[in-house]
């Protein structure tokens, strides 16, 4: 059995949600709550699963996979069908670097983590605390928007016919993007995506206001 | 011919530096400065090779890669040997976790443009930054160095008995981490990974101080 550890508005976890739903592969959830109690995800229990004391956590047979982008790409060379990447290698590699401008340089810098170090170490006001959000979700999403026009954009989704890593990514930081109230009327080409993946169940499953922690 | 464009100390430029000349494939160095006339990188002819305004940005014939760890997968896709990545496809996913540990959740928060965030839009002074990137590279390293104590680390490396992703990403974090004064005292698996690396002619020729646009 497949257990994944998350939470509910985690976009990590929302990603991990997304593409065991794209293959089909059942998992168990168990939330791990990140304000409750100062944090589970701080607590020994968890950080015996994950050091670095963030979502997700995937436990498999004697083994523990962390990172979002990990195991996603563990899935998809496990689980080879449906792919998640292109085939062609010039496009897989645009693809994880969608992705990896999500994951590496928007997500990180408006995670939980970081805005409670801004307003507790910095004593930063909740205005700042938006502002630095929307900067850093604004400037990153504009330039996922300016690599699709560059990718020319084949398909529905981002790189094709069929949704993949990219679109996993980009979902649950639209997501993000909407909670911090970022105006998304210049990026047709993010909103056209987003509209093509809600479509599909296994996106509309992952859903946070669809899990059993939601809030 | 291939043209790598990045920064001698940016780590990511750093990190495709070590791939490439791990797999003994010649590349082309095209220097962007960061620093220079307000930043290359942002100046309207770099943004149309990489909209994100960061390097590096990878040219090849007709194709433009972005994000370190997109290029590097892509470079093992195309020159497989030697191998970046375990065989073994929980190592695979253990190794691209560790990278991803250093790539997602340090290298962003200790980035050139945000500490310029810091500085200009929020006031910082220059300790606070300090404090900062001390903060997100100490408690991300040591992360790191307890993912290493949970694989068992069974050869000189991070994940085996070559050089792979993980310790690509390791060094020029250690790098940074070095110019931060980060105490590494606790971390005696990272530093012995970061000596196996630095005896090895690919990461030597690869440092900061030994590219052409070095300070």
């Amino acid at each position: 059995m497949i257990t994944l550890r998350g939470y509910f508005r985690s976009s990590a976890a929302y990603r991990c949600r997304i593409a065991f739903n794209l293959k089909g592969v059942p998992y168990e959830l168990v939330p791990v709550h990140l304000r409750r109690d100062g944090g589970e995800q701080k607590k020994p229990a968890y950080r015996a699963l994950n050091p670095q004391a963030l979502v997700p956590a995937l436990q498999i047979d004697g083994a523990i996979l962390t990172q979002s982008l990990a195991i996603i790409e563990w899935l998809d060379e496990t689980h080879p069908d449906p792919p998640l990447l292109p085939v062609d290698r010039n496009e897989r590699a645009r693809a994880r670097a969608f992705a990896q401008a999500i994951a590496c340089d928007i997500h990180p810098l408006q995670n939980l983590r970081v805005l409670d170090y801004l307003k507790t170490e910095l004593g930063q006001p909740q205005a700042v605390l938006d502002a630095w959000c929307r900067h850093w979700i604004g400037e990153g999403l504009s330039a996922c928007e300016a690599l699709l026009a560059r990718a020319g954009q084949p398909g529905s989704f981002a790189f094709g016919d069929r949704p993949g890593l990219a679109d996993i990514c980009l979902v649950p930081q639209l997501f993000s993007a909407d909670r911090f109230g970022i105006d998304l009327t210049a990026m047709p080409r993010l909103t056209a995506v987003r509209a093509a993946c809600e479509a599909l169940p296994a996106f509309a499953a992952a859903h946070p206001s669809r899990q059993p922690d939601s809030e």
